[in-house]
């Protein structure tokens, strides 16, 4: 057969394009397939498909792999084109013809579908327990820099006083809103697809109940179009979720880029955490916290691919689905790291002192002062006008005296509020 | 001043730039700046800011306003900028320096957040109810139609034999997951802003609770800071959510569609739903769904707008963030009209006969026929070879005797179990 | 017929949900109706489907609405669904049967499609050539500017002397690029779409060499199915030129507002192009730059909308492509105010000086210094370290004489080298 | 230091997190560094800043490696962080001073941003290159397949008579749009950015002109900041000039897999070229198409990220653009792949022959049969409504005999002509 440039063969050429790189995601599926594999063997003992001893011969099959994965030693060889015809491979090996057996009443795209539930489901729950130990930090921050004044700007321009607390504690919240969209792709992916098959169930009369209680799912997707069609609907709502995160933490690493700017200066971080110049001797560059904002701005972009790949699909299986898991596991695996790089870098901050009586922020404090005004009386147009008169002509004098005292505000930032708010 | 083509004067010109069609938009937000303004004027006689009388006056003002608003009377002229400024000439008009006072410890950016999160959360509501007015709609189709069998396809093939209860429930149950996003969305918005002022709070002794308790919010966004930042966040969040339920009708219209074509012939409607062609006298076309179709596929583009809009920009608020609400407002009243028009359309379905008996769809039952055997004893690599040979040389005779028994399949589709998953 | 709530009739309201905003958009698209129908009746005498009497009727006709057009007399009323509806109305009203016989051999789609290329064509090069005239001021104020030196960053911090010739004509520069785009858009409409029909061609015997030279196509689109399939596929390539544009606009904007910032205090800008704030009587905000930084934004997101609306749909016209006119002409119309906005706005720039030798700035020098070592002969390494090792014991002095003299470096800005580059 | 969770210092965590995964990708950029090394060692010689004898080392030692790049020798090994760290390595192992040599008057960013433009113009004309080759077997299969009819649908409803050499071709011709594209992504990237150091140019004397001509550019991007700007522009232009490529062939392979689906039978391919199913015997899936299909989708969504990533970041170089590369490279690869999969495999297509005047089909020439009506010289509305009422009664008789004549139509197909337009 003709070949091609490069020297390979067009079958081949067709087999790597088909395969993909589903060898190196899948391991990050392997522990997810036999979970499931367990919960179908079981179930497949209990509506008499086969016998309690092959029960046991494959739970004992299935427990060495398991073992493998845990321990690393798991490899999925080139022969194999995904996890699953691997595992399948090595139970039918070891156990011959009922390592067969475990593939009765189920299909590929069962397995795919269901091991990816368990693997999303178990990983937006780590990311939901590492947002709270960033947001717990955030609050820790928050409450030890509390104190220290910090310019607030609006339009980019230097506008009212801000302080410390107010910005670590306002990430903190944000990250709530974050959570609310995790919770909603952990409810979305915590309904057993097992059992769909192709996509339109089976004639064996299998007990999904039961495989959804062995796996700890909370419900089922009963209808098992809807369970195939779930495939990419998932996906865009993780995406979704990790994008609004990535969000949070973008533009947090944003405001950390900014203030370390010379022209800010308002904060800075240790050698280690910072770069030099190949060329400039003075450097001492953010990376670490551009190469945040830049990997959670690539995350955002994701729910556009995830979109693209499955709209205007008619219902029912395509092959197109294969190519959902490679950027999301990534995203996943990507988004695990961020936040624990920024958890550590942040509490590493070096708060400077900032001297608002400076030129530069001296009229942070004209509402303030307008505001005593109208509490003595004035009507809030003559303050302003007064005010306004003083900053023109040069004799305004700040008031930093006054206390911001509602909810929320600089000195009384109610981060117990903050913190009860965290969603379950 | 230099004069631009057309003989628009720059001022005038910028002055457009500017303004952009704030208000246009804003006449659906003018009911609920009315609501936020009524709380923040008793909080203000709470705390001692306004009297009592004052008060009265104001909520009298206010009174009138709302009447018009309701009446459909209200009219942003084009001497002002937006609702709010409107809002302000009419009470100030009407009530002289009371009229004035409404504004003391709040800003114009405070205002909008506010009357945003008050129109975002009761219009969210509303999809949700319209979405579970569809849900049920669809929900009843499938028990209808439970016994029609529709053929199954995967990879656009005719695989194995599917039913319109399954399609129709299908989409049914997907919806469940848009509502979990909506739901996400709702958590979002139902926290009280307003005190945030420009972005840092305020020096006068607001309270944010009271404000809180009378608009019906669940909760305060209590930092300043993150309330600012908000903006932009809880667009991105009802894009998102927007966006999902336009992906399951977007896909369910898709479907509409392609069975609608003679080469599917499964389902039909009525004259009045479908559109003629200037040149075919043959044609019947499907408009409506088309029209759904790219409406929420429009629609589905919008979380991409939200997240440029804001991306990459330092806290504090930005004068960007005014042009986040076209288009979100633009969505919810759109995404109102298209549940309106697939609930009331899809209820005109006509539901064909499909013989599944014909050449067509014959293989449909193949898989059907091999468990049968595999139940009969046979392995299933020998029923797999044996229902094969017969599809090669052409011996096959389909089973269509076969129940579907086990949870969410053909015959016994979980309606109930279904419905009882629709999320509070 | 059941009503719907607001007591709109459902034929009512799904007779709006298929109109959408056709009228108002269309307006914009009135005028290259009339010139295709000039050259569809031109060709249809010449083919001998009409008269030489008929065309100068017709002619006639169009001649009128074409005046009425220019006059902004023209309207479309509500009884008509669109322009061409509307157009074909007024042509049958006032030469009767004659005005039916233009819509010979043309359907509704191919005029919206040529209409809509003409359109894009035209304005398509209104955008580059206002392009050219932001550019041509870009230059000349780098000429202007070109010695007044500006701190240059990465990772933003200080870093290497640059200046606001550099700055100025690299954005100048840039738009060379978005050029190169929007010249590929312009070849991808430019081609005369007319006689496609419904997408299959007719069975008249059309000449469309003749409707392409009356419309100044420089080719034609032959393959009668390319032509419909063209819809989204020309939205998609004139919004990436667009968004291409934005993109650079969008950062200049962005630079405008941070350099604008009192830390940074590089620009200034007059009060007419700034406002102020109704609580802070200090503030003089960039709202100009920030709207056209969110402007610009916005319209980056645009060919999302296109991909989504028309990603994955089969060959063959679908209702969903009405959909596509809308905001492409909407951004289409805001890019050349932005254009003009921002033309008229960076020309009242006011240029600071900087002190560079201000602690700030001080390091800027560095690589200068060592350079100067290393062409004294010291290697690039002992010199790094001599001139790191003044920067950490406080000993450097910054050697501020250096010139920079390669080409598109400070002192050799090369602007008729950028000049001469701006494409044809 | 503190551990983190699976025994990885943080230090390791954080170069992981730093250096991401650039020794995979820059294999694809070696050759251009190298190629790029020469000529700016080249250049060095000639303004004096190394000798000739130096010069003849250094390119000595780039031979070597050029020749283990070729070969499939050269490594990255995991102690160089990237490409640019390991040639420097090798080169000064081997040469010892005069390899550090080489990197006098020119920075890492430099580097990096040459080499891509290389990388990036090469592989370009590579992409170019395939789409003829691609677009070249589609008018071939145009000519071969001319006569065979396809109904032709619109509203996915049968419309008129189309053919299989309209299909193929009207695919050829829309790919000339894709090219207009990829063309202006050439002349984006033909521009010689070496020399803008980091971002702000040198003090050294260097000569771009030399090296422009050297590495073969066209021009070269004068303005030292617009060269460093241009990372994220570039790609951005290049994804969406892929993802338009990506957009036509996507839907060329939608159509394929719906006219393969059994309800429309118009093709077929070899089982080579098609899939089985592990549970149903009677399947032949076309999972090569849906492949192609699901990866030009989500190549299409790769401007989206190439947008996030650098979106409204201030000008000057950040770190964030280190993230660029990765997937664009990627697609680039992904790109030629996918055009020698559907060159080889669209060759290998079985066209059905299709009976038009079956029940199904017969509606197709309603329209011919209303043209030759009128050409009879009835009114087409008189014509509309008799052919109508042939439909409504049963008695329409459709003329199959119809030529279309025009150019462009299903008898005049104008191969020459499109193959003419294909943009040099």
């Amino acid at each position: 057969m003709k070949l091609w440039d490069k020297g390979i063969s067009i079958d081949k050429k067709i087999e790597q394009f088909t395969v993909g790189n589903d060898r190196e995601i899948d391991i990050h599926i392997a522990k997810y397939d036999v979970i499931a594999s367990k919960a179908h063997a079981k179930m497949l003992q209990k509506i008499g498909i086969i016998t309690i001893e092959e029960l046991v011969e494959l739970l004992g099959g299935l427990k060495i792999l398991e073992t493998q994965i845990e321990n690393g030693t798991f490899v999925i060889e080139p022969q194999f084109e995904d996890v699953h015809s691997k595992i399948e491979f090595e139970l039918t090996k070891s156990l011959g013809e009922v390592g067969k057996k475990i593939h009765t009443a189920r299909s590929r795209n069962d397995q795919v579908l269901v091991a990816l539930h368990l693997y999303y489901k178990e990983n937006l729950g780590i990311v939901k327990e590492k947002t709270k130990t960033f947001f717990t930090t955030l609050l820790e921050l928050a409450e030890t820099h509390k104190d220290k004044v910090l310019p607030g700007y609006t339009h980019l321009q230097v506008a009212m006083p801000s302080s410390f607390g107010l910005w670590f504690s306002a990430y903190a919240e944000l990250m709530i809103d974050d959570v609310y969209l995790l919770n909603a792709a952990i409810q979305t992916v915590d309904q057993n697809p097992l059992g769909s098959a192709a996509g339109y169930g089976s004639s064996f009369p299998i007990d999904r109940e039961l495989t959804t209680k062995e796996m700890n799912f909370t419900t089922l997707k009963y209808n098992v179009v809807a369970a195939q069609m779930s495939r990419g609907k998932s996906e865009r709502t993780i995406a979704a979720s990790l994008g609004s995160l990535c969000n949070t933490m973008s533009r947090f690493a944003m405001d950390a880029c900014l203030y370390m700017s010379q022209n800010f200066g308002f904060i800075s971080f240790p050698d280690e955490l910072t770069t030099g110049s190949s060329i400039m001797p003075h450097k001492k560059n953010p990376d670490v916290f551009e190469l945040i904002r830049g990997k959670c701005n690539k995350i955002q972009a994701l729910q556009s691919e995830m979109i693209l790949i499955t709209n205007n699909l008619p219902s029912g299986y395509h092959r197109d689905f294969q190519l959902l898991k490679e950027n999301i596991i990534a995203a996943f695996e990507e988004v695990k790291d961020i936040l624990d790089i920024f958890n550590y870098s942040i509490q590493q901050i070096i708060v400077k002192d900032i001297d608002v009586h400076s030129d530069l922020y001296k009229y942070l404090f004209t509402v303030d002062n307008i505001n005593t005004l109208v509490v003595e009386g004035q009507s809030f147009r003559e303050a302003y006008q007064k005010i306004g008169g003083q900053v023109q002509d040069g004799t305004y004098v700040a008031d930093t005296s006054k206390k911001h005292t509602h909810a929320g505000s600089i000195h009384n930032l109610c981060l117990d509020g903050i913190r009860a708010k965290f969603p379950e």
